[in-house]
């Protein structure tokens, strides 16, 4: 019809065909001049094997958790469910670089359009496929404020298994909307700690008012996982295969900025457990490493919780209580307790071993920031991109809007990417705090950190 | 790369480029045999004139309200702000089809991925960009869940525009989420009945504990409007210009099913005031006129509102304290106050005076929704497609739902389209109270209906 443009030069977004759907997934470890140091046993201390980790995850995770292999072949079966929101779009941030007067080209993929509403579905789906192939009947899994669990009772759902999720008890009080999702979903949600599992009537008995914590949501869901043959445990962040499964993001960002004729010269992701920032960068690294592009990669991390910036390289466990195998990351040890920002997603006092192991080689630069100057990031990007963003990924938009006005200084053009990855639906109490100039920054002092870190086990 | 596969024969969605955003919207009025009768000056009974409407909108907008163009050119500057989330995806339910077993295909056009979550900014953005053009530095609005009041609330921060908001008490306080929405886009928002104005210090005087209603909020707004002139008013459905500028959805829609090579034999969408069911259903009733296809068209509404299938087609006052022009629609009269269901987008007691005369034509068929059968669409749509659908196009689903079993005992494989207008993320706890069972349903005795109806203003 008359009524229409033609293909307009300067599109704002780039949307991919879903026959684009990246099909495998890009395992970084076999790129990497040396391989990651082993988890270790709590006990032994020495490398888990497969037959350790077994009873928790099925075969086929646990090789891939151990692959070396380039590429790992994503199911037809799990592509088709990708496909409900796959690929998604990659977005200019015009409106933004406009209303920061900036030389700089701001994109941003956008992983907010997913069934639970942020990058973890990427993830929880193949977690699901696997196991249903391998028999597994029920998934248990811990949520904090329920990002990762709504992702896991979507994903359990399209496969015809049960999902059972262990939420800590403050989130489960005070964030009602993320628990009922998972009903919508037909998971079972307990508030953690719970009667349900030895470890949480052990907390109750001690403690019948707690709030939990994800420690113990871990111990709740990992027991009911290991005491039945089909039942198993999913994990949303942390591993190796975790990371994996999320470079569909990078992959297809690849091919966005290629439509355009973009090459990036930073990009920067939030990190918490990492598999964002992993997602994202992890596929312009290997173009990095092939000399094929030259980006800066920055990961971004909250200033209360700065694994990364503040932490020490060395042998941990995952959960507050010490039953995990220890993994040799970044970290606060596992004894500290993030204060309570808002970015729910990056108050882990560890980094993913293999971010950790990069980081370490250099691969990768890290920046710490308080949450109000992310919160006006946040602001600041809905206002003109119309997006409100999670607290989580305003980290990432924060280090963007500096970078963004460092280039106004200097008068460089330079193409940032970032992943923006997922909305602030469920997180608009913390904004309106933000708007009351209610909200705090959290200062960690020196004697703090020195304490936590005192109590790392030996290994 | 080799790890790709090539264009799938059978797409999940269509995505359109953004070269493909629709470059004029469609007005029906053009198209009809005859026009629908004039709003008539709530005084002297007369017609209304631009005249009477220059103090509330601008006059770009009262012509397109008086139109019988049949394209009006949508400006580039809409185009631009359109381009942030549109063309929006058409995706087939493959999912619910095999859940279903129903050899009906069944199309969703989907517009929760818009920055306020609904499809309400489609005309949100229009109205402010013309207000802009003609000097209007704030606008006023009411909103009663709040779906229309951030689209604005977005809108207007485009175009450095003020926004204040009155929100119906009730919902102010009981679904805090959306009022801070607005609040990060910038808008100011008051709890109606509020202060700040005559008509709400009047109602406070008469009963300090008013929890408010869409009459008093209209009225607050309208006061402010019509008091400064720099200040003018908006409205979220009803008119005939804002359904105009909901037919980018249809548009695309008709685009995006030719890329199938499909033609929709029913198309259906909820209705309240009848924006969202006009934006889908207008341009196929263009093509239906032309005999380029033979769709039935249908209208689903709540039984606890059911203005088309149990009102009348009178003259009647648009909000519930009789200060606005005289609208020729179906309705169930101003006093009509509708049960609480939470489809709060739906209960309004009138239809749009466009949509009711086409109705009196024969143009579309109507059915009446319970809600519960509603949320069970929603909850079975959520599990097998992903996407929490509001209230309101649950009504809609329930429908679709319906007529897939029926096509599934006929054999039939009939293509189905509808219009997925939003996203339930902030209607989480409707859900919860259906998910446990204590969600309940209206039934109107005759009675109550002839009461209303008999209250109707003599034209």
């Amino acid at each position: 019809m008359s009524h229409r443009l033609g293909r307009m030069s300067k599109p704002t977004k780039v949307l991919l065909d879903e026959s684009r759907i990246p099909r495998a997934w890009y395992n970084i470890a076999a790129d990497l001049p040396a391989p990651a140091p082993p988890p270790l046993h709590p006990g032994t201390r020495l490398p888990v094997g497969a037959d350790d980790l077994a009873p928790l995850f099925p075969a086929s995770l646990i090789a891939q958790e151990m692959s070396s292999e380039r590429y790992i072949a994503i199911p037809d079966d799990v592509v088709d469910v990708y496909r409900l929101w796959r690929p998604t779009p990659l977005v200019r941030a015009r409106r933004l670089e406009r209303a920061l007067g900036t030389p700089a080209r701001i994109y941003y993929k956008y992983e907010g359009g997913s069934p639970s509403g942020s990058h973890k579905p990427n993830t929880a789906v193949p977690q699901a496929y696997y196991n249903a192939q391998e028999g597994t009947r029920k998934l248990t899994t811990e949520t904090g404020a329920g990002q990762w669990g709504s992702a896991l009772a979507f994903a359990c759902a399209q496969y015809d298994m049960e999902c059972e999720v262990w939420m800590v008890r403050a989130s489960y009080d005070q964030k009602p909307y993320r628990r009922s999702l998972m009903g919508v979903y037909g998971a079972t949600v307990h508030a953690s700690p719970s009667q349900v599992t030895e470890a949480g009537r052990g907390v109750l008995a001690a403690e019948p008012d707690s709030s939990g914590s994800l420690g113990i949501a871990i111990s709740e869901a990992v027991e009911v996982a290991a005491a039945s043959p089909d039942t198993r445990y999913a994990l949303g962040s942390v591993l190796s295969h975790v990371l994996l499964h999320q470079t569909v993001i990078g992959e297809e960002a690849i091919e966005q900025l290629a439509v355009l004729g973009e090459t990036p010269d930073l990009i920067v992701g939030c990190a918490g457990g990492g598999s964002n920032f992993a997602g994202l960068s992890f596929p312009f690294l290997r173009e990095k490493l092939a000399g094929r592009m030259d980006p800066v990669v920055r990961a971004v991390e909250p200033a209360a919780c700065p694994s990364l910036t503040r932490g020490t390289y060395a042998y941990d466990f995952g959960d507050t209580a010490g039953f995990t195998p220890l993994l040799k990351m970044h970290t606060l040890g596992h004894g500290f307790i993030p204060d309570p920002i808002h970015a729910g997603g990056l108050r882990y006092h560890g980094m993913s071993p293999l971010l950790s192991h990069m980081y370490e080689l250099g691969m990768f630069e890290a920046v710490a920031k308080d949450q109000t100057e992310c919160f006006e990031a946040g602001v600041r990007f809905a206002r003109a991109e119309g997006i409100v963003p999670a607290p989580e990924p305003t980290h990432a938009l924060a280090e963007v809007v500096a970078e963004a006005l460092r280039c106004k200084e200097s008068g460089e053009p330079k193409v940032i990417l970032t992943a923006l990855c997922g909305h602030g639906h469920f997180d608009l109490a913390a904004y309106d705090r933000y708007l009351r100039g209610e909200m705090q920054d959290f200062a960690i002092p020196q004697e703090r950190l020195d304490a936590a870190l005192a109590a790392l086990p030996a290994v």
